[in-house]
């Protein structure tokens, strides 16, 4: 299996983990930790959680450091890197480049004019240039990948199935654009893409028009949609789903979430699964054929 | 002249002014006022501005009220129908209706689910099944419509022209999905997508991440690119623009406005383009061919 080969490869010395937000990043260092590879955190300040970093080797980190990154990576004998976790783009005048950032400059304010996945293809290029061998999520923590099927007790019905396939054709039709990796379909009507916003503040949209009465259809309707981009670089950014996902639909009175199986991080599925059961959603990974028909 | 041909075959009798929320259908009925149309509106309560709808011939109408409107009408000798103005489709359960509505029903039930076009067409087959003409803002009172170049002082540099040709390609691609009709792109980026939450939240929500320091982008970048829809029925449905979308757009920071001409209604022009003056944002008129190529 290709799948096992790829682990396999990417299986030599310590892995470097580039940590970002939320608990993703910890997710997969546990993950690999439990296949007994060695795990080296390099926190970025302002994002990572310091209480939970503190729980694993790690160094604090800033944007812009990119040269003392190489140093300390090697001296830490890590080829492998992964980058994970929620950060916003910095404001170029922000960072604080080191001599190694700062030769690289021009570079990166051109990859800063663009989408996410521009950027991060950009980002992953600079990374190998010097050494490094930038793995993706799911080639070292495979686990961490939502399955097919229903993740809980609920499941889609008949009309969930079909708003879930117009959300997938949306996002198929976006793509190109590298633009966000989610909708929400309810009764067949698109309420909401996302760009910018993330996930987590889109539902909350959905939640406040339906309080403010701009959404007729009644609770217990509709779905969330996520999808990787076609051509995403996986190594990078796949989209992730996790409770505080399911929560949040639960607040917009969707009646579930679909997401792309295998190609889908799922944070925390035991407390993914049960917050689906409590607000009584399905949770559900699908095939991306749905989406090409 | 087509256009031309359309204005005088409407033109007979008075005209009906179906009349939801903001300052357009007043705009229209001033325009078709000053051709010497008496023009009778049909204010919808809670809608409506009560204040301004006083200023002209007027009956209050409440959703489900077909067969009244019916009778009104006709008896006001209107055989041309306008609707125009802000209006959240009502929860079904929310309408009482009239004996006429009562029979519409299972048709409007399955009207509501879907987007905002596939209902307005459907509207619009009712109306015209019942002896009516409806007849779009932009054929009456064409003076209505964008027209093409800058309005205000300002006008978008080179970089602002590649947004709107991603803006308006994003558009265009998203069109089959019945979905909003505007976008935000930002340095090549797409920022937001408009579904059903409409261009003024959307617009707050860009100044909201750029509060947020979620977007890295300076002040005085981007644009809001605004289009109808490929093979929406132009009589129920055009993109607006008015002042508070200047305002709202100057809110969010960035640097101008992009309608397609001839098919976007512009409310009060000159308090719009002073808008637009008094933020140095640009409000251009362009060909709807930048979106093809």
């Amino acid at each position: 299996m290709s799948e096992a080969g790829a682990t396999q490869r990417t299986g030599d010395g310590p892995l470097a983990v580039i940590c970002g937000g939320g608990t993703l990043p910890f997710a997969v260092a546990d993950a690999v930790g439990k296949r007994g590879r060695r795990v080296v955190l390099f926190a970025i300040r302002g994002w990572a959680d310091p209480q939970r970093v503190a729980a694993y080797p790690h160094h604090w980190a800033s944007f812009g450091q990119f040269g003392w990154f190489c140093r300390v990576a090697q001296r830490e004998g890590c080829r492998d890197v992964v980058l994970i976790g929620s950060v916003v783009r910095p404001a170029i005048w922000k960072i604080r480049p080191d001599f190694k950032t700062l030769r690289l400059l021009p570079r990166i304010v051109g990859l800063l004019r663009g989408g996410d996945d521009r950027l991060l293809k950009g980002v992953a290029a600079i990374f190998e240039e010097h050494g490094f061998r930038l793995v993706g999520a799911h080639e070292i923590a495979p686990d961490i990948l939502m399955p097919e099927g229903s993740l809980g007790r609920e499941h889609p019905e008949a009309r969930d199935y079909a708003d879930i396939a117009t959300g997938l054709a949306l996002l198929d039709a976006t793509s190109p654009f590298d633009v966000g990796q989610a909708v929400v379909v309810v009764d067949a009507r698109v309420l909401a893409i996302e760009a910018a916003e993330g996930t987590d503040r889109m539902l909350a949209r959905i939640a406040e028009l339906r309080q403010g009465g701009r959404i007729a259809a009644a609770t217990g309707r509709g779905v969330l949609v996520k999808a990787a981009k076609r051509g995403q670089d996986r190594r990078v950014d796949l989209p992730s789903i996790g409770p505080r996902t399911v929560e949040g639909a639960a607040r917009a009175g969707l009646a579930g979430i679909a997401v792309v199986a295998g190609s889908t991080i799922i944070a925390e599925p035991e407390l993914t699964g049960a917050a689906a059961d409590r607000g009584r959603l399905f949770v559900i990974g699908v095939r991306d054929k749905m989406a090409t028909r």
